[in-house]
């Protein structure tokens, strides 16, 4: 595993504020802080201006934690960090870029989407004298080509998820009597053995009709002989995520039946199409497109209503997203998922999801699972 | 149990908007959402005014399910759901409150703790001609005193804890050689197959010199024979969340030290006065003393390094909070967490952890777990 180098990120978001004209940036999204620092408390700011030099507050029950977690860092102990990080800014003394005040005072942007309307107020009083102005993306923009690091700890993400789901199959784990839920607990339960820190989102496991809705979670129905089964599931395993699903049949493919048969293998070919066209410089629309004409070249392109997929690192959905109106193109180092599905209400469903990385040539795909029924 | 009366909650939240001259509300927290209509999809906001009239908005993919979990709810379908209720309360059409304006342009309150800095600007354009307004609390407020069907709500989620406890404890889980990850995944699977649809926090399970540390989570240190270990979890049900925390020894009482004899009991004593302090119209911060002053008095004061308890509801931590600079009293309905603890870094600690209903007489306790070592 390559070591995440936490002090880089921060030197490409320094020079990402000093493009922008921002002094300074206060990082108040817990994500973005552990991200930025490696400290994974639950309460914590960063200030960062944009010479490098930066400043984490958490308060006192992680005094020993951030010491550990971000050596070097200069922390600011406080149960309110953002006003706290803003305070010691404003007073200037331990930010070498601040002696004179040249040019007037600072702008300190803040994450106007990661700050509530009423946080963001409450700030006002401790930036009195620095200029306070709201910024989004700019941490997000930096996230969306992965490290060779994160790479590792997404593979591994989705390896713990693989492999779980390669014990549930092998201890019959998808059988009639059992309920969605049992399945559902089942899974997770083999996920968190093998590492995962919790699921990266709640499991699902739709089976017979429930299958043909797909945000279904994971109910009290009783799996049966020929039913179709969705499960769709990720691990979180040290902050990175992984997001698979597979439809199967109960009872394997020889208790399925014509329409089972039939929607599996147009969503199946729907799906390669979409690995296919997941290389760098294609349009996210046309991945999207990829997957859809073959869906919709088969006649069941009005039962295809999500989009094809989503990036995906810290966060289980994050840009860039495979859309009907998706913007721009892949690129090397880029995560997404391909995951087109048919839900045909009262009947059932199929979904079939991958995630890869975009690489110079075919994309990886970190999820090594049969797609059979 | 009793049924949730969600249209109940609505007309109480009606009569809070009339008596504070906010003319409407709208509610964009997810959980909000669910509490006043019965919705769980991730994707909603609500519009509610001061007559009693609302709106809900989703999006396309929750169509049926909105249909069924909020029959009767007049519902919008949107995307980007806040701006689409607000444009629709301007146009006025299907408000009979609105028709005429009379008394000019309304103001419309939105939850500023739960609207992103960023999401707020946005409303801007949609409110044009509205007064747009920040408010805070006014659904925490309601929540605050829980209806009786919410006591038979958190009642099963802490049953749910409870048992899976039991049969953690009755299947030998807390064993030398096991990770603490084992021993957390193990009660994890265990309230899952009793109906939790996640655990309502990161479990603990801080063994040995960990357990001086009140947020450690859970790790691969091994137990050992004679490991104070500290377990800290709770059951997400329905919506309803529970919490609880046990220490024990490895090995059983016979096992621990005089150490972990001395502050165990100091704990209990602590915990058993906080439990007797919890009634109605007590002050939240006596019910802090009546545990702090338990440990002062044993000399271990310094130790107990945090607050003494919170309320728990939709949320796992929420107001009442019993904290030396608590404010308020205790009423009937609300609940309370009474979990003191003694910390001694590099020796090891001991928290116990009930969930009690504030009643007119006793608190009803809702952790039927032993306290012993």
């Amino acid at each position: 595993m390559t070591a995440i180098d936490h002090a880089a990120r921060r030197d490409r978001l320094a020079a990402a504020l000093a493009a922008a004209g921002t002094a300074a940036l206060l990082v108040t999204r817990a994500e973005h802080v552990r991200w930025l620092t490696g400290f994974t408390g639950s309460n914590a700011a960063l200030l960062l201006d944009a010479s490098g030099a930066a400043a984490i507050a958490t308060d006192s029950r992680y005094t020993t934690q951030v010491a550990d977690q971000a050596p070097g860092l200069r922390c600011v102990t406080a149960r309110d960090c953002p006003p706290a990080l803003l305070a010691d800014y404003r007073d200037g003394s331990a930010w070498p870029g601040r002696a004179g005040d040249p040019g007037g005072p600072a702008r300190v942007g803040f994450e106007a989407d990661w700050l509530s309307f009423a946080a963001a107020g409450a700030l006002r009083e401790a930036a009195a004298g620095l200029g306070l102005e709201p910024t989004r993306g700019l941490v997000e923009d930096l996230r969306l080509v992965k490290e060779p690091a994160e790479l590792d700890l997404l593979r591994r993400a989705a390896a713990v998820a693989v492999g779980a789901y390669r014990d549930l199959l092998a201890a019959g784990g998808i059988a009639a009597g059992r309920t969605e839920r049992e399945v559902a607990a089942d899974l997770e339960h083999r996920m968190r053995l093998r590492g995962a820190d919790r699921p990266s989102f709640d499991t699902i496991v739709a089976s017979g009709p429930n299958s043909a809705l797909p945000h279904h979670g994971a109910a009290d129905r009783v799996l049966a002989r020929g039913d179709l089964v969705t499960i769709d599931f990720g691990a979180l395993v040290d902050g990175y995520c992984s997001d698979m699903t597979r439809t199967t049949v109960v009872g394997g493919a020889e208790a399925a039946d014509d329409f089972a048969r039939e929607i599996h293998s147009v969503v199946l070919r729907a799906q390669l199409a979409g690995l296919a066209a997941a290389r760098p410089g294609t349009g996210l629309r046309e991945v999207d497109a990829a997957c859809r004409e073959v869906i919709a070249a088969a006649g069941w392109g009005e039962y295809f209503v999500h989009s094809t997929g989503h990036g995906i690192g810290v966060d289980v959905h994050e840009p860039p997203f495979a859309a009907t109106r998706g913007r721009g193109a892949l690129a090397e180092g880029m995560t997404l998922t391909i995951e087109p599905g048919v839900y045909v209400p009262g009947r059932g469903g199929v979904r079939i999801e991958d995630t890869v990385i975009i690489t110079s040539g075919e994309s990886e795909n970190l999820v090594d699972l049969p797609k059979t029924l």
